[in-house]
């Protein structure tokens, strides 16, 4: 019998990962290329396809064959219905039936997923959450992303929405969001918003070594995209700068106060850190947990495990393979 | 072919409600018993061994069989094990292998669940959930109980605990709850916060109606229970009494937020309030649908329904009778 592989596509904003994955989760070649969003969703689309068909082509033996492919895709979408419904960093992608006008490119079966979800998935059956049941995945970046795996499956809603926890209300009448709402959890604890809140600190008059040091801030000014990171955060607080302590371990605190609301609600075994603020590494795994040892109750030991994703860039073209395969 | 009834068990620390249901969720006969916690386990449970004999021997034609017997037990449990781990108001209730003694005694297949569980998939297949497939309900009595139901499955977490929703922290740093946390939602939003919290401001000096007029006081005093209960502070707002309308509005409002989380969480179509508190009716559904419209999200429209429970008392016999059925 013929070897049964998937491809697993991830799409973001600027690049396409492309994989092709092995029946035990192994990535047996890959290649990205560019999104290139600029020439519209078409063009896009028209890469991705060649990607797609590059990916399966140049399958390691003569005997095997594509199962299936899964895509994970930004902004909401509907996993049911295969339908992209407007993705905010791909400029006209609105109401695509992505997984039928694949299907169609491709003769492939095609199962699409948010790419938050995607990426959940695959820490859950290959990295972070391989050994357990139930887990789920805070993503921290620019935003604060979720997935939530029950007893093996995502967990969607009704809206596909489920798992949207970045916009969690941690603070009643706290920061403004984008959303909509006051005090969400992604206000204080992304990695843009302990950047974004240790800046406006400065700006409004609060001492801190970045502040008064007028070198450091040409350094900084210097940097690539010439704004202060949560890196440059974390390496204040390091240096014993009192602001940034304190904005970091706000950030720290309300994730792990996250963290109990997600054990109340989902009383999973494991919570599994992503994005890019994980490179922090023990500097924010230690006060997370430390914060949530003395904020969670009393009455019983149902504490999930905190640790770090394992798999980097990869968990969502992992994940969307695994989804292919069902 | 007979019909195959199911018997339904709700166990509270006062009364035991049993009832048989028929296979589209009617009950066909109920009869409750005192639970008598106070003359052990042991002979608690002899009491519910007959109450379920009785059931079964009452049954409604001569072709009948019991298929199954379900049991709504307080406190944590583990339905996997049919464990009843401790029941806080069921005393000496510790360790106990319900299902398998209950098998053993009766001869029939037993399912046991904890009670908020229980009530949840009661309202989910003959009340307030009977058209949806994704519900959270909350039970506002004494504390704030929660059950989840997912695409028709209950969600039940890796210890047996998820649905805690009363533990969610809504404020950080806020309320001590006996459990060990600060800030949980049952610290303002059950009945019995509602009257600790108005009870507490009047203590401290602050003027209400209900503090300066000794004659309402004396007619409190009369109550059976002697105290100032939720329904004494929703009189009061309604009359006018600033405080009480401060704290019942706070109530309602920490309610609404808990559900933007459990819609960003969960993502159902619809909540479900029910217990001791929705007696107050529109009274409390009125505001706190204000306040969730107020405080959600604006970048698309996945909010749930929020909905009063109709099964009332019933809800967790009925709940439990339908787990049997599996």
């Amino acid at each position: 019998m013929s070897t049964r592989y998937t491809i697993g596509i991830d799409i973001g904003g600027t690049n396409v990962k492309g994989g092709v994955v092995d029946p035990e989760g192994r990535i047996v070649a890959r290649h990205s290329i560019e999104t290139r969003a600029d020439l519209g969703f078409e063009a896009s689309f028209g890469r991705i396809v060649r990607l797609v068909q590059e990916l399966a082509s140049g399958l390691p033996q003569s005997d095997a064959q594509i199962a299936a492919v899964g895509v994970g895709v930004p902004g909401p979408m509907s996993h049911e219905k295969g339908l992209i419904h407007n993705a905010p960093n791909l400029p006209g992608w609105v109401n695509i039936p992505f997984r039928d006008r694949m299907t169609a490119a491709t003769k492939f079966h095609c199962v699409v997923e948010n790419d938050a979800n995607a990426a959940a998935f695959g820490e859950f059956t290959m990295g972070a959450g391989r050994d357990v049941q139930n887990m789920v995945m805070l993503t921290l970046g620019t935003g604060i992303g979720g997935g939530i795996v029950i007893g093996g499956r995502l967990i969607r809603g009704a809206f596909d929405n489920a798992g949207e926890i970045g916009h969690a209300i941690m603070i009643p009448e706290g920061r403004a969001c984008p959303c909509g709402q006051r005090g969400c959890l992604e206000r204080y604890s992304s990695a843009n918003a302990i950047a974004e809140r240790f800046v406006e600190a400065i700006a409004a008059g609060e001492p801190s070594s970045l502040a008064g040091r007028a070198k450091e801030e040409a350094a900084l000014a210097a940097r690539a995209d010439g704004r202060i990171d949560s890196a440059d955060v974390l390496a204040a607080a390091e240096a014993g700068d009192v602001l940034a302590s304190r904005i970091w371990g706000e950030a720290c605190r309300l994730l792990a106060l996250a963290i109990v609301n997600i054990q109340h609600f989902f009383n999973t075994e494991q919570v599994v850190l992503a994005g890019g603020l994980i490179n922090a590494g023990e500097k924010l795994l230690t006060p997370v947990r430390r914060h949530f040892a003395e904020q969670t109750w009393r009455i019983c030991d149902d504490a999930p495990r905190i640790v770090l994703a394992t798999l980097g860039g990869d968990a969502g073209m992992l994940g969307a393979a695994a989804l292919a395969r069902g």
